[in-house]
């Protein structure tokens, strides 16, 4: 059989001591800023590696890790899937029953857990009927231990003894090499696995152009937690671009992040909206100098427009991306493209806000109810379906939703996007939000985007009701900015009217006290569709033409 | 089992269809500047397919290709291992028997040809002992057919009534998808098979930035042949990037090539020094635009110092790549690192020259003739050995080559070289012309380049002869420039002693006429190497130190 030899994560640490032995790893600790190069690095990796060979472990055994950002962190991701055994991150902010759950379904055999998030972690331990019974011990990130019930050791403790060469084993390409759950807004969190070829395909991915490139003169920061997604891979791409890191270490404020960007020359960070909201409070505050910032990468949910500004405003490139866990996690990056390099602001600034260009060496279809394909026009939309090498194919342990998630060979995203003419990717809702009516979709995000607007609305959520006739028809739950009024409901009804086709109408509008929400702070419309479970509400107030014509 | 979907060149070219539909391929033929868009190409390559697979095709069947660099090649490079068959370019400059020899070897099924070939391809065929029996078809590249004793069709009517979509099946990962043969000097040419999952390997490598990266506002200008390991992958490179191509067409002169720099507007094009020295001699004599060229890649050997102070002159980066037929071919690329961005030029060219800096995704070794890895000191010389996901593992049906060339999944790329404490690679030899004395090698290569050094001196080759005490001695071969003198050879030996050890020093310098080459033009030092097997030409005059103190 011809071929290369396995595609895994080793030549992207070997080649970065190789080239940028002086090339520095810069973490924010509870012990401060601590400074090493890739060379003391992979010192440190090999100690790892060693330690845990010691420790019986090589084979494909789960070791979680429950941490923040910063270098301890770091070197379980090279560390760990080298020597042969599966690294798992376990976020933190998770009730401890997700937390309960997950380490029972991954059968974790240690785990690395962060100081300050030992009485978390002790809390969750203590409270489990079956208390974490396949974890051996726990390794505490740093040089001591607090006093605590569990069986624990110094990670300095752990690893200060070992050699600092390790003879790095060939693995073969579909061995596990991470492990992460999905959220579990609804249900239990499921987990994805990722083998070495998917971390080493996602690391090339996210290199090339139309990705996330990081050169050797790149200085990175991810401020998305490490327990996300393996920080979108680029600790991976970092190393593998031969590229400085920084971790900013547990709960970064806006003021640490100034400072990390201004001291160590930051040129790339990334993470979620509401950290660079934050961010930009500051600034306008304070004096910051962003000159060394060339990009900020923002996923997770939607970038405002007015960050995009905000950032093109002082020289930062906003840079949109998309992706899922089960996406590893990057899917999409929204570049301008060089066909759109001379239009007008707005129309880039259009094209950027939206979720973006899939990224080289993926496929995706967007296809409605019936599974037809739907034109790419940027107005019919539809589930998108995204296949490719770093896109799992199944769910950890769990035959059921691998049945129900994916479909051909494609994973079954849950987004229900349109596609522009240009190939430009937009959400416009979760599948199991949108609205269907008469056989045509209608999107909950769109028309609650659209109440907002209203002076007279502080909160709105958009749910279908089921309906005889019509399958599904919207109803509106409102927060009122000011005082109740009578006749709110038909005003916004209206209101709604001027923008979009009656069939998109929301038969009802109710006014509430408050939006029940999630543990992420998300709407929680499952609670609202039980809640609201009446065909009445959305009676005797259709259009008439409550579909399309 | 865990994983993504199959790694394939599928995505590359469907993404530029979703996104790239008006962005042009160009090609210059025999019937002028052809012109059309990666629409037009997905459905041309949606015609190939279909034709081929009513050929009876899509199981593996190799289908060869003896053509230059134009659309209709570049038509193949995706409709053939698209369709489930197996291309295999065959190099048209090969002599008769090399030609024989490959078609046999591979069972080549049809022969895509072009008109300008045909004659050279009807020799190779006639003066077959078993003219071409796996041969079905060969298909002319072109409207019409010239006459010919061949079973021909002309390409534009074996595609043309075929339909323009075609369903493109999802391949392993494993299936070969292309075929490329060493160019043989020594003994038969050898095959190396490329799989789906090597081309999607080795594209993704090259687009990371320390790679040669394509981005959809470049243009693309392949000169190196399409049928030296696929015009360097770059042609998949471009499309996986959103890139525009254009292709030179059949033997483009300096001033064919100039033209379409400046009337495409040409941002990255690669070939041989030898091309890029007669683009140098036409750009001196004429007024040539270059200023849309942003790089120009240079590989196949090495660039000269000049060259790369040329085109610097002139705001072009000369790029210097190194790669093999095994390699498919880039493994090492002359980049600046960022740390010596800040270097004095002359630092900078010293690198710049070398073959640089292994790509992202490969690993290497260099080691002595006991195998043991020398050090990156820029001094210490070994065989380069390399490894990774688009490094072959063995030759297409030659066991014992396989044996004999590969060692602990690394392939021995028969290239002497050392290693700087930046990571440089610098090639000093080939393994097979080093000489091995008294248990330490010394480089033929730069012994040549210093004889070349002095004015006396036309060519050079320096061979080692076997002998018994040393295992093997330097003797040179020298053609003079002026008349002949006696006293040459005692006045080169003293000029090499001013910069080499004693033992370095060649044992004789033998003036000849002219130095045997082989077909590609390189020095044939086996022929040297039998003719000149004579211990006396080197004994009596080894010094006293023929071997390192």
């Amino acid at each position: 059989m011809p071929g290369g030899s396995p595609q895994t994560l080793r030549p992207f640490l070997w080649r970065a001591r190789q080239l940028y032995a002086d090339t520095e790893v810069v973490s924010r600790t509870h012990e401060g800023i601590v400074r090493y190069d890739y060379d003391g690095y992979g010192d440190r990796v090999a100690q790892l590696a060693n330690a845990l060979e010691a420790a019986g472990y090589g084979n494909g055994e789960r070791i979680a890790t429950f941490c923040w950002n910063h270098h301890r962190h770091f070197e379980t991701y090279f560390g760990v899937p080298g020597m042969g055994a599966q690294p798992h991150t376990i976020n933190p902010l998770l009730p401890d029953k997700h937390v309960q759950y997950i380490v029972e379904n991954a059968a974790d055999r240690t785990v690395f857990v962060d100081q300050s998030l030992l009485p978390k972690l002790e809390g969750a331990v203590a409270d489990d009927p079956d208390p974490f019974e396949t974890v051996e011990r726990y390794v505490v990130m740093g040089d001591s231990v607090p006093e605590t019930d569990l069986e624990t050791v110094a990670y300095e403790s752990f690893i200060g003894d070992q050699p600092t060469t390790y003879d790095w084993p060939e693995l073969a390409e579909d061995r596990p090499a991470g492990l992460c759950y999905t959220s579990g807004t609804t249900g239990q969190p499921k987990g994805v696995e990722y083998t070495q070829q998917m971390l080493w395909s996602h690391t090339m991915g996210i290199q090339s152009p139309q990705g996330i490139p990081l050169a050797d003169d790149d200085v990175v920061m991810p401020v998305v937690p490490m327990f996300h997604v393996n920080a979108w891979g680029l600790p991976f791409s970092a190393t593998a671009g031969g590229a400085k890191h920084v971790y900013p270490g547990p709960k970064p404020s806006p003021e640490d992040l100034a400072g990390l960007i201004e001291d160590e020359g930051v040129t790339v960070t990334a993470g979620v909206p509401t950290v660079w909201l934050g961010l930009m409070e500051y600034v306008e505050e304070h004096d910051v100098d962003l000159s060394s910032l060339d990009r900020l990468v923002v996923g997770g949910s939607a970038a405002p427009e007015a960050m995009i500004r905000f950032f093109d405003d002082r020289g930062v490139e906003l840079v949109h991306a998309w992706g899922m866990t089960e996406t590893a996690p990057v899917g999409a990056v929204s570049h301008v493209k060089h066909g759109l390099a001379d239009t007008d602001y707005d129309t880039r600034l259009e094209k950027r806000r939206k979720q973006g260009l899939v990224v080289p060496g993926l496929e995706f279809r967007v296809v409605d109810d019936e599974g037809e394909a739907v034109p790419h026009d940027g107005e019919a939309f539809g589930e998108l379906h995204v296949r490719g090498p770093w896109v799992t194919t199944e769910y950890f342990a769990r035959p059921e939703a691998t049945e129900a998630e994916f479909a051909d060979g494609y994973l079954k995203t849950g987004d229900v996007v349109t596609v522009d003419p240009d190939g430009y990717i937009d959400i416009v809702d979760r599948a199991k939000d949108v609205i269907k009516s008469g056989g045509e979709w209608i999107s909950s995000q769109e028309l609650e985007n659209e109440l907002l607007g209203h002076d007279a609305v502080a909160e709105a959520a958009v749910i279908g009701v089921p309906h005889e006739r019509w399958q599904e028809r919207p109803l509106a739950l409102v927060v009122p900015s000011g005082a109740e009024e009578d006749s709110l409901s038909d005003t916004l009804r209206e209101y709604i009217r001027q923008n979009y086709p009656n069939w998109w109408v929301p038969d009802n509008v109710v006014t509430v006290e408050e939006i029940p929400k999630t543990a992420t702070g998300k709407f929680d419309k499952k609670v609202l569709r039980d809640e609201y479970a009446d065909e009445s509400l959305v009676e005797g107030r259709v259009p008439d033409e409550a579909a399309p014509e």
